[in-house]
């Protein structure tokens, strides 16, 4: 039996290892002290009453005979399905419930779509970037480009010129950049997309950060965009769902490509390797776009958007240049006095006791740049940025 | 951009679209008529006091900041996967929690898992068999070699001779046709698997409805089975979890093929396309393990097997050959008359208004032969049975 021999040409990621341990290391030398993490993505807020209430009912459902649930639909629940059709009305994205898939979270669907897709396509991924785009066609043993970004586009990768992708990565709000794409920078690689007959894998986990009315929440807001784009979304930061997973996966019908439709593959796919989301968890999910659960949600990434712009505004005060952190929960920054980011890294944990992402773990182009993240306590952020101000002074 | 052609050859498998279809326009032409459901292999029961239990506390425990849980372990929680390992002790097979990870469910992993392995590989799959077994290897790619069985083997199929094959699936408590492999069968497979330094993907989704002690419930109760067997589990039919998604893989670190540990790669797999089942779902799947959950679904198990008993006395009574139904919730008949799987469907359909599932459906080796299952209703299977009787005699 032979293994994928892909799997020996992953490169080793030990960038939240390392951090991990360098954090643990600090605190058994430093006792007592606190250490103020502005690294994790994750949320720390408690899911909405509206979303506890609905799992709490459908959890005593299950308990009774009359009410039970076993296998649902592959795809996710009607009920479901329809409460996402509904939400991209707001935005006027017209769906049908049959281009929705109800999944377990962005990151199994950003892999496991590639299954219905030929080995030999080449991948095209902007740089720095959520290190699991690339993983996931290295393992597949697809070429990969990269599409690198900088200060000069503000983090947003244009189409390249020389290249000819197959599969394009895009993600708005960026994760780690916080950037978010303009209607006409979306539009631009809607055109490259269908000149080169790639398609797009749009990671929309962010959408709901975005507070700019003219900022697409969907690649779908862009004309063609039905033809080229598949788009994977997720409740995790939405709605605190990082631990209770569900997200959602829209394949038009109107995505064809070599004849084959891809919507069709794709739910082959789920009904043979998937057995969908938890009944429990799509009611959870359901009642995030309640009124009640809109309302809730929105005071949530209020308070994280909050401590977001208690981060820029000390990143002005220090004229430090950044982007970031206004439709987005990521605020990227660029290293002061020419340090690597894991210098300023180590200098920002032994002297500020603040924790944060070194830029370099995202791929190239990171190098020189450092992700803060707005996830956290808002007392704990604001002094936390104090502390992150001297030491920059001090520098 | 190409796709991945290998899904045009996917049979279509009409086999549940085509019950559901003639099923529907029976009742249809017959409203109001009772109509007796021993096909689907979906349980009935609700979920037992203890798991709902745990699942309505988890989801509190959600709803409080101090509480609240984010992205846990891909690999899943260490209590769940201490709690696995303990139950293995149970049957005297020895894990380290790290070989042990919780997934979604056995569907997915029985698929997921060939990322893993080259699509070089071949697959010995046995006939009749559960369908997605054969289509996740056809979507790679891979050839398929089938392994016969039938009544001379009492439906369990024996390792070829002239055959090297190199990833091996099998069932047991075999869906669709109930059969145990013994120790001594198991161990034939085992030794064969390690001539061909093949590996077996070994489903033991119905472990829990094995009720003699001297028959395996897991294959590594044979020796040397932890260097060629990888083991795929789900709460599914143990516990009532068809709607609430939960199971486990095991991936003994000893599983080393061209000098790489499985276990290894696919953790890496996992971390990179998964994030872990939901926090609430491996509370209620904990809960199975407690004393109080083992009683309650026992007493669930006990419930079905008395629907399998009855199926099977009222074959016996007819003479009519069959296995399964004794450490099984599938009872697997030979028809009679030398009818055609579909032939006896629709008689017993349209004279007892019985539905069962044609052997057909699973494989060539399953034409004349018929699955009734025991997960529905007690008194609806004991009046399904009576006219099932009068049925076969009136033939």
């Amino acid at each position: 039996m032979k293994i994928n021999a892909n799997y020996l040409n992953l490169k080793n990621n030990y960038l939240f290892s390392t951090i991990a341990r360098k954090v643990t290391e600090f605190k058994r030398a430093n006792p007592g002290l606190t250490v103020y993490r502005l690294d994790i993505g994750d949320v720390t807020l408690p899911l909405a009453g509206a979303v506890t209430h609905a799992m709490a009912a459908a959890t005593a459902e299950m308990g009774e005979k009359a009410t039970f649930r076993g296998y649902g639909p592959e795809q996710g629940h009607v009920f479901l399905r329809t409460a996402v059709q509904n939400y991209y009305k707001k935005f006027g994205v017209e769906l049908q419930t049959t281009e929705i898939f109800i999944s377990d979270g962005a990151k199994s669907d950003l892999g496991n779509f590639l299954d219905i897709l030929s080995c030999e396509n080449s991948a095209l991924i902007p740089d720095p970037v959520y290190p699991a785009y690339v993983d996931v066609n290295v393992m597949l043993g697809r070429k990969v480009y990269i599409a690198p970004s900088g200060k000069e586009n503000g983090f947003k990768a244009a189409p390249p010129k020389d290249i000819s992708a197959d599969i394009i990565y895009l993600c708005s709000p960026n994760n780690p950049t916080g950037a978010v794409f303009t209607k006409a920078e979306l539009e631009a690689w809607v055109d490259y997309a269908k000149k080169c007959g790639a398609l797009i894998l749009f990671d929309g986990a962010y959408e709901s950060f975005i507070r700019d009315p003219d900022l697409p929440r969907s690649i779908y807001q862009i004309n063609g965009a039905e033809k080229c784009a598949v788009e994977i979304c997720s409740f995790s930061k939405t709605a605190g769902f990082t631990g209770t997973r569900c997200g959602y996966t829209i394949v038009p019908h109107s995505l064809v490509f070599e004849g084959a439709e891809l919507n069709k593959l794709w739910l082959r796919r789920q009904c043979t390797k998937f057995n969908g989301v938890p009944y429990v968890v799509q009611r959870a999910a359901e009642a995030v776009f309640s009124e009640e659960g809109q309302k809730q949600i929105r005071a949530n990434i209020d308070y994280y958007m909050e401590n977001a712009a208690c981060i820029h505004n000390a990143l002005d005060e220090l004229k430090i240049w950044h982007v970031g952190g206004v439709n987005s929960p990521y605020i990227w920054l660029e290293i002061p006095n020419g340090l690597t980011s894991w210098e300023f890294f180590d200098i920002l944990l032994t002297k500020a006791n603040v924790v944060g992402t070194p830029g370099a773990g995202f791929g190239e182009a990171g190098e020189g740049f450092f992700r803060l993240n707005a996830f956290g306590d808002k007392e704990l952020t604001g002094a936390a940025m104090k502390r992150f101000a001297e030491t920059v002074k001090s520098l």
